[in-house]
């Protein structure tokens, strides 16, 4: 049963208080430019999935949402520092319907302004602590889960970039790759937000499950919508991905299905930045006759599933239906 | 007096201890490529300045070197987190005598290993605190320092890049940029080693400036021997400081005395890429006549002295000295 306020009320809601937190830990000084690409992407927008996890987490366990909020932020901050850094990367131009921060500053200040927030996190962290007094042990737990998603998130990028100059990318490298790229990050906002919250080390697993599973589901989609999204909702070009030669579940299904000659076009195409929108929506018409589309969206839906048994054995509460709202949504979303 | 061993020797020493355990932090796993830019620099070399400070801080106060070890790695990977940023931010080619990471393994994987390095360095702080298990307090003032310091080398850095558009740059904005930059780290270093030794906030608030004024002095030698060091001994290119378009201490003066005729000289080669080493020769010796180069190494030995003053209240012990030898070398260093 879902609650009276929609998801996405519920979400605007957390991301009030958590806006406001990182405001606070952004403020401008100098060098302005700095602390301006630094703030770039936040306000922009995004859907402050994170917190609202973690914030939710930590209600479920029986702690106290408002007094998480710092590591909420946190978590946030954690996000859009990997943002500003991928965007690089990639060299994408555009993300939330803005330009990324390195067309609008430069690579060096991009780089510079994802260091920075990457040492915020840090900040936010301290900060609860100072305010919270937690036990030694939990604090160190809570810093290991930031940290530990850190680096899987390092590593999630680094298989992203090598595997599209692979052929031979299987389901099994895909699902490393998103796994440590995407899942990683939400497995530690649950566990923190359980752990702030005073739970016990089996609802801190069970919670950190749930969420890498909604991880999986989340990426899934966004390879989907990547492919066949509306533009403008999107807030990138649509086929970017494609162009990018990234190796999502749509292209890792299709080159293990796909009869030569499709194979062929697929893989002359694939990678290619000039692609017109013509190209780009003659190979997603094979992609989808291949069942390469409706394949991901059924995996995805399978990882909701699992998402859901994870949250089996908490007592039913608001918390926990936001929770299975938030999965809902991850694949109901349109952008 | 000095001690019987040498300083070069003494900071061998200690790096060995540092350096085993950032081999074990970093011990190669997949994706193999982010893990092997990860350690290419540390591997190629380095003086281990900022641990050695660190342990001979924690001595000072009558903490135990070898427990320190942790927070010694955690600096030591945050400085080459910095370098290896840094060198994609000015594009420069060779460090320690050997290409820069992003010259080997490309940007996308240059900017990840900088960023799986900034994680580690939590890590080892995190392990630091799990083996010790000190007061909260502590803890949480020693993160406390790292990220401050890794705030500050944003900020520093982002100014130096700023500085290259300008032509006002003063003394004063030099000296703000060099704090941010490098002695920043050193003073966190220092107040982290005394920490970590118990000991008390005059102790570390003293070792702290100490480590300030030495790290001034540092940057302020530096800019002198990347104008006038011989190359192999430097690591990289003489003049690419000038090259680059960098406002050292040497240019912000001679900028400030120098003729109208010979300031037209010094601008119009500054920051030119593509100037032969003849030409870097010229202008070098138009600085010469100025005394600007001179002039910031008389600025090097006042730190010096600042530096030496602000460790007159220590009893006179083994790691004292050893901090004392430390400034020396910083000055006497020929690279």
């Amino acid at each position: 049963m879902s609650s009276a306020k929609s998801i996405t009320e519920k979400l605007r809601e957390s991301a009030r208080l958590v806006d406001e937190y990182m405001d606070q830990v952004l403020r401008v000084r100098r060098p302005e430019a700095l602390y301006r690409a630094a703030r770039h992407l936040i306000e922009a927008g995004g859907k402050r999935l994170r917190p609202f996890l973690l914030l939710k987490a930590c209600s479920l366990v029986g702690g106290e949402q408002r007094e998480a909020v710092p590591l909420a932020a946190a978590i946030e901050l954690l996000h859009n520092f990997t943002l500003i850094h991928d965007d690089v990367m990639d060299n994408d131009d555009f993300r939330r319907n803005v330009p990324t921060v390195h067309r609008l500053w430069g690579v060096p200040i991009a780089i510079a302004s994802g260091d920075l927030l990457f040492a915020k996190v840090y900040e936010a962290v301290g900060r609860w602590a100072e305010e919270r007094r937690p036990p030694l042990e939990r604090a160190l737990a809570i810093m290991e889960k930031v940290t530990r998603a850190s680096i899987e998130i390092c590593e999630g990028q680094v298989l992203d970039i090598s595997f599209a100059s692979l052929k031979g990318v299987t389901e099994e490298d895909y699902f490393r790759m998103i796994g440590g790229k995407t899942a990683a990050l939400l497995r530690s906002s649950a566990e923190i937000g359980a752990i702030a919250g005073g739970g016990g080390g089996e609802e801190v697993r069970r919670l950190g499950e749930f969420a890498y599973n909604a991880g999986l589901a989340f990426q899934l989609v966004d390879d989907y919508l990547g492919a066949t999204a509306d533009e403008k909702v999107l807030g990138k070009p649509v086929g970017s991905d494609f162009r990018e030669g990234k190796k999502t579940l749509i292209i890792v299904h299709a080159l293990a299905h796909a009869p030569p000659e499709e194979k062929k076009r697929i893989l002359s195409a694939l990678g290619n930045p000039r692609l017109s929108r013509e190209e780009v929506k003659e190979v997603t018409e094979i992609l989808e006759a291949l069942g390469s589309l409706s394949y991901t969206l059924e995996r995805a839906r399978e990882y909701v599933e699992k998402a859901k048994d994870n949250l089996r054995g908490f007592p039913d509460c608001e918390a926990k239906r936001d929770l299975l709202d938030l999965v809902e949504f991850f694949i109901s979303r349109k952008y």
